[in-house]
């Protein structure tokens, strides 16, 4: 078993390397002393020490574990997987496997850390092609799980409930809700709406073999509302979603700014508002830990150009999930997915229902 | 021929009938002076009368043909084919059929209203399975077309591409773009990625016989940045990309003010940046026109709750296709993709590419 108190991180990965990861570990430091949780840095040794020094009490939380190897940005996942084998992100994902660490942390390179994760840890049901990516959207009443919002393009309905039941597991385990409400998006409510694929998922979903909570279709906006806690899609309609969502905030953000620097009065309003606009900004700002789900183990993406809040926020992610019994949920609850499509009939399931 | 100067528009149409559309109608009077447009007014002769009687000036731009059938909002698409004969959304169609109207529009049933088109008017291009949706986006550049966001939910790269032109086609007849830059929605920019049916689209795109200045593929943020004006994608990625940004764009507005009255000075912005926060507002605020693309003829759906200012937009967009060579540009550029594609092979020739 894989000791759940320690997080496995990639000192070096991301825009900023270890200032920021480090400092990230430090901006809740009293958290990670309450929940007993120590970190497994890989790196450049000398300076990942240089830069945990500067911290008070944060050397007694850390181990380091020296490479030189690092993975670049914009290395490919295939050159990654053949020549990564020592680098710092290789050996955070491997002190999972070896159990050294019960989640693994990167903000590098999203393709190297999808097919080195695959490499190393395997994936929970052997066909699922590559991990989910689960983005944490804010929305009116909280967080709302979205996934695949990049990983798997072509999915058809057998793999849509497996990300159901992912998605189901992971908002249970991170969020604590109980019996979260999910949702299969789509492009209208009625039955009828939407390709095969998802007509096909929500007959699968509505038997209620699966997920407690299934609540039918939903659409974009729902991301939003208090309608379900957890919104399933393929990956490329969630991808979408996902970077026209990040463009319209972007977009917004840029025009009230202009907005309000045309005018006297909105240049007085904008200085008054100050920390309103700020309040505004931190609710819809979006969590910058992305979850692979799928992977037999934790292992968390964080975004290549966050800052210290936002990387502990990520870090806060894989250690709620490395504390949580959600790896063994989604292991009990996929295999019962396989029984349910083995009675349905071989081979390709998904093929013979609806 | 049809009389490009008349507007033929369903006047029971939306949530509100006559008194609106006839208060958008009487909206931007001068401008259809201007442009010589005049209107034919589908519905309850009595009722609109009475609205128009209460402009000054706007009884001798207006024609009244009077039916008392309506189309309900909730009213399937087939059934209103069978029985919609006779209504005011099927007269306001049927005008441009008999050349009495340049262009149709109705703020009604959505389905009804592409399903009454079709049958009407014919596609364009035959194996067309329904007219394309196409949705004006505010950008930093002005406004990014979209299309399909919602109509054709299966596309393979032949569809994609008779998209890319007919939006090029409407981008350059309604924004005055000589050369619109077109970009295919993908999940990242590079060729290997994304599903066949966009793989394949961006191989004949990228030949340069379908569209003049294609740009490659393009992300959900570029909607928003001066990358393209004419963004092609499928019915279900459109819909949930269009429905995901008029959430976005709501949940900013309510966390906004929710920030702002939340504290004294926040209060206090909110009073003195008010022309600021309305400036934005009309600057992110979608416009409410959406026309439906490869129809023989121009009908343009208006948003069911728009206003008055909304529904001059809406109508300014059918006055703008109606006096362009929009339609005789499209169907030349479609023969075009024909004749190509009939070279490639029989059949399926989306199959034997990329």
């Amino acid at each position: 078993m894989s000791d759940p108190t320690v997080i496995s991180i990639d000192a070096m990965g991301g825009d900023f390397g270890p200032p920021v990861i480090v400092a990230g570990i430090a901006e809740t430091l009293d958290t990670w002393r309450a929940k007993g949780v120590r970190f497994l840095l890989h790196g450049d040794q000398a300076r990942i020490e240089a830069e945990v020094a500067k911290r008070p009490g944060l050397a007694s939380l850390c181990d380091v574990q020296h490479t030189d190897q690092v993975i670049a940005n914009d290395e490919k996942p295939a050159q990654a997987v053949r020549r990564g084998k020592g680098s710092s992100m290789w050996n955070a994902v491997e002190a999972i496997r070896q159990g050294a660490a019960g989640a693994a942390l990167s903000a590098g390179n999203s393709g190297a850390l999808m097919a080195i994760s695959k490499l190393i840890l395997r994936m929970v049901v052997p066909d699922l092609d590559r991990p989910a990516f689960v983005a944490p959207w804010p929305s009116s009443h909280g967080i709302t799980t979205v996934l695949d919002v990049g990983a798997n393009i072509d999915c058809d309905a057998s793999r849509l409930v497996e990300f159901a039941i992912m998605g189901a597991a992971f908002h249970r385990a991170v969020r604590g809700v109980e019996e979260p409400r999910v949702g299969l998006l789509n492009v209208g409510e009625e039955d009828q709406k939407g390709h095969e694929a998802v007509r096909e998922a929500h007959a699968l979903l509505r038997s209620g073999r699966f997920v407690e909570d299934y609540r039918g279709f939903v659409e974009g906006n729902d991301i939003y509302g208090d309608v379900v806690d957890v919104i399933v899609t393929d990956g490329f309609a969630g991808n979408v979603a996902l970077k026209t969502a990040e463009g319209t905030e972007q977009f917004i953000r840029a025009e009230l700014r202009s907005a309000l620097s045309a005018t006297l009065l909105g240049r007085l309003a904008g200085f008054i508002g100050q920390s309103s606009f700020r309040r505004m900004r931190q609710r819809i700002e979006p969590n910058r830990g992305v979850p692979l789900l799928g992977l037999n183990g934790i292992v968390v993406k964080a975004h290549g150009g966050a800052d210290a809040r936002g990387l502990a926020s990520a870090i806060r992610v894989a250690v709620d999930l490395a504390q949580s019994d959600y790896a063994s949920e989604i292991r009990r609850n996929l295999e019962n997915l396989t029984a349910v499509l083995a009675e349905q009939g071989p081979a390709e399931p998904a093929e013979k229902l609806g």
